[in-house]
């Protein structure tokens, strides 16, 4: 038993063992708390599984009738409550973003907690407001969940998994193998700040208050780039790993060269002086809201008009290009002085429970 | 930091913190130890996403075509191996048989870890073993995946979501609101034995060796009886909270009165006395690979027929009816005396972490 647990028997406002257990006190938080807080996000649902039929947005139809995507993410971030966001609002918009990086608009998403006991529950409370909210605003339900409680001290307050099914709204599938020589590459705003703001509150660093997650749904600006026909070949969002990851592993499998202008890629004084600080490589630093999309040449100014047109993207930049086959490709920095280095993975961990 | 846990530096036997980073670790981890043990059962794939085309086994075709169904399961059992399967098989056929007991057919499978700091790898390669073998034998594959690795103390061993997603196969949709009066309930095998199973090995009850887990998919049977075009209006699989438990949630959405027959529930003799001896309601006893039918009376012993041609369902046999419309539904138990009792859920906790 964890020394920090509180010492039984929990009054109602923590989870208890019985909570997990498929009786009248399950029955009972997924009513009374799950079921009440997410209201209309939440499909009816009264099976282990649930029925779904595809749907589309206004505007928008398939490509190659029955191409889906699926994609899963376990989020067990520390701390669940952060600057610019919780452990709620990032699992659905880490699994949403993971399906508009494939273009694909989500079909069906599913919830899955693991719940500490003697977890709070009015923090649970919050975390689920946070992720209907996060619903509301994408216009999505949730379609099957399932709720798991283990004894305290064998979690840390919550983990969530969401899953997703999408279906490609994008002419063509979006792959690494797709990118091509001369695409340019575009993020869409500042990085690094996911990775500090929870360094900083977890560790209580006391770094710039200014320094908050970029934690932010990505479906809206890339459904925005498919509707206007713009052309492109693959896109990523900077999780775990950050730039760094993101670069080595496509230019691995597209076994291309790809160049990145250090001086191109936007960085927030707050975080630049931060990292600085802590001796750690902007590059390397989870983001959860931040993505590059790779584009001809061609399409890059009509893509960086409308990416810009969102609060969130308004620092959209070009930051690199595509070079030349390489095998097994790598990832090239060019530095202010006009040398490169090579891109390389951090050994193990940056940070770890970032997400 | 848990007392339990070994004195970091971690060798290479165990997991690390930096296995979960995103970095060089995290690659290893992913390609030597989760990749390479899988092998055939996962789809190529290096985005976070993965696309999948709909597929059916031959002899089968799609009904109302795109009705899809999706499922997500967290399984914590505990403990992690115990007699007749462990959390990695379980963990695909539970989330199998959520699908088949829909008439679902499985299209695309996810598989996300959250391993604790410590965990052994050799146990990690059994795990992973068993989900292959069991994917093998269902011939299915993991279509897409997420490893997650927190503190040790912060978790028990390994935590798995496995996410499917299901294609419907049955003529018409299975749901508790379909059941008719006069619908006969067909129960596969004899009951309680998973949750008596992990409880003697978790505990160490001694008791007697011949409990094993009923661990086992129920997707060849199911898509047998499909096959065969037998009329089903719902099926359910025994977990948590057992037949009781199944029995009432299906009562209660399809406002009927479900009466079942004591005498005809098989029951193995051994899980007999291990729940007298320990006090418990064998019927609300978790099972892992033990369902229900039901069926219109004429399609019953054609059922029988096909299930009993299983060997893991030789016992299957009909243990009640549905009986007339009754406001908000509810289940009578006929005792062998011929009195009936109330089917009840138990309040709380009837076993903890049986899945």
């Amino acid at each position: 038993m964890n020394s920090q647990c509180p010492i039984p028997p929990f009054n109602s406002e923590r989870v208890l063992l019985g909570h997990g257990g498929g009786g009248l006190l399950s029955q009972k938080l997924l009513k009374d708390v799950i079921a009440f807080e997410l209201k209309e996000t939440l499909l009816p649902q009264n099976t282990d599984a649930t029925y779904f039929n595809l749907s589309l947005p206004n505007g928008f139809s398939t490509h190659q009738q029955s191409e889906l995507s699926l994609t899963t993410d376990s989020f067990v971030v520390d701390p669940i409550f952060f600057p610019g966001g919780d452990i709620g609002k990032l699992s659905i918009v880490g699994t949403v973003n993971d399906l508009a990086m494939m273009g694909c608009y989500p079909q069906a998403l599913s919830l899955s907690f693991i719940l500490e006991e003697g977890f709070l529950i009015s923090d649970f409370i919050k975390i689920l407001k946070s992720i209907r909210d996060e619903l509301l605003n994408l216009n999505i339900k949730i379609t099957c969940g399932d709720t798991k409680v283990v004894p305290c001290g064998k979690a840390d307050k919550i983990y969530i998994n969401t899953t997703g099914v999408g279906i490609r709204i994008s002419p063509q599938g979006w792959r690494p193998q797709s990118i091509q020589e001369g695409d340019q590459i575009i993020i869409s705003r500042d990085i690094a700040c996911h990775g500090l703001a929870i360094l900083n509150q977890r560790n209580n660093l006391g770094l710039s208050s200014s320094i908050s997650s970029d934690c932010h749904e990505l479906l809206t600006p890339t459904m925005a780039l498919i509707q206007e026909g713009l052309e492109i070949h693959c896109a990523r969002d900077l999780t775990r790993g950050g730039l760094v990851s993101a670069i080595i592993e496509i230019a691995s499998v597209a076994n291309k060269q790809i160049e990145l202008n250090e001086e191109l890629i936007p960085k927030s004084p707050a975080a630049q002086s931060a990292a600085e600080l802590l001796g750690l490589d902007l590059l390397a630093i989870a983001n959860e809201g931040t993505c590059i999309y790779f584009l001809p040449k061609e399409c890059v100014s009509e893509a960086l008009r409308i990416l810009c047109s969102f609060s969130f993207m308004e620092r959209a930049a070009v930051i690199g290009s595509v070079g030349a086959d390489s095998k097994n490709g790598r990832g090239l920095l060019r530095l202010p002085t006009g040398l490169t280095r090579n891109l390389k993975l951090p050994p193990g961990e940056v940070l770890p429970r970032i997400c």
